[in-house]
């Protein structure tokens, strides 16, 4: 269980699951998008949006660490599927740029996945832009009875 | 530099000057307080609000990652004054237990208070229980021009 | 589980144990003791030694950073007592100032000891100064058949 | 400053000045190799010795942190060159595996390199097995006056 597994969600199906059991999310308008689920791998995408502003037109380092946890969050649920809850236990961010005034994706890579713990890191652009704006790395547990 | 310094700013004013530079905390009502500054230290609360929430009443993380941010962003105002922004270069955060249906109490303390950089710790409680919920370490770097 | 326990291994206890099960530590001669357990907490001492050196009289972070893992380690034995043997799943360390030419200082103290995982903080300082020179937060994985 | 400059030292020039800078890593005998600088990058090798070792034939975790701090170290040299002396501020470091009996290889890699702070990451491999062992990210203070 430490390798790569066939997808067990597509992207749409993961974000209908996060619409489900996130809801909040999306208060003040939906902006959190999966774009694609791979092996070990998720890319979601965070559109541009006033409450998620620092001033300066820049983005808030909140809304980088939400979009950071969603896209490891969205890399597990594509391997292990729906009926097990993850749960975030750590995440380590290092915000190398501000972002400009543009969607901000989030390409996430599980770097482990076992039994009980999952461990993944993430890179953050702006859309368009080649420079990383932000990475991260996170430590997820995940429940015995799946 | 690297100790405790008379304080600069009080919780009021640092509260006015977030409220100044960061009015986007408060989209969706005002939920974010500086409630205490002391030398090294300050102690912010984030009152409980729908939009902060997870399934099961909890906190959502990114409501926690932001209180562990700004409370140490307070303590370093408190240190250095209004004429300096520091920005946060990385923040290391562990989620402990789920915290209930209450206020978040962040107590951050800095650890090193450098010409060029901070380093400080923060630890989250629900507000009228004795245990931590989530800890986080932060560094941030200071302009050098103040 | 996720509270104090009545200790069960006294610091000689686990200083021994230590010994046995990691004798490498010792490679080129005793350095590091554990000076005393409580409940969630414990303090470890590496003395000085010219193989724990860098340049200008000051210790690697390298030796720093095992002090602070055994520190926490030791933590835990105390309160899971020898059968289990916890693993090192993380490490987050801030280097804050240099040490000096002496012994190093670990007080590591447990912030949750759940199941499954276990997460404490350590502060490292120079035996005889009251300035903090490293501060680590470490995640251990607990074997569930204990 | 933030992207890729040509290399100024080869792996030679910076083992040699590791050499001249840290001999003590050589304590016990030579294990430490830069094996490929390239933009951005570096490569080293740790040889598999009794003195990295723990229980059960598996290297110890502060001889991975090394490995790592040093492969950052080595990347940032490559870049800036021997003038500058570079500190380690932060090490975040998940263990993922335990490395086999055999060399280990950091690949680290700089997410930026600004004027005041590099950020990098590393990922460690055990010789000859494509599982990851270990991942870090780490952060060093440049000195201004280069």
């Amino acid at each position: 269980m430490t390798t790569a597994q066939p997808i067990r969600m597509s992207a749409a199906q993961i974000e209908a699951f996060l619409d489900e059991v996130f809801p909040q999310l999306h208060h003040g308008g939906r902006t959190y998008f999966v774009e694609e689920v791979g092996p070990m791998t998720a890319r979601m995408r965070c559109d541009y949006h006033e409450r998620h502003l620092r001033p300066g037109g820049t983005i808030s380092g909140p809304t980088m660490m939400a979009l950071a946890d969603l896209a490891l969050y969205a890399a597990i649920l594509g391997q292990i599927g729906p009926v097990a809850l993850a749960v975030t236990t750590s995440l380590n961010v290092n915000f190398l740029r501000k972002p400009g005034q543009a969607a901000l994706i989030g390409q996430a890579r599980l770097l482990k996945l076992g039994k009980r713990l999952a461990v993944g890191e993430v890179s953050l652009y702006s859309q368009g832009d080649p420079e990383m704006v932000c990475h991260a790395t996170g430590t997820y547990s995940i429940p015995a009875d799946r």
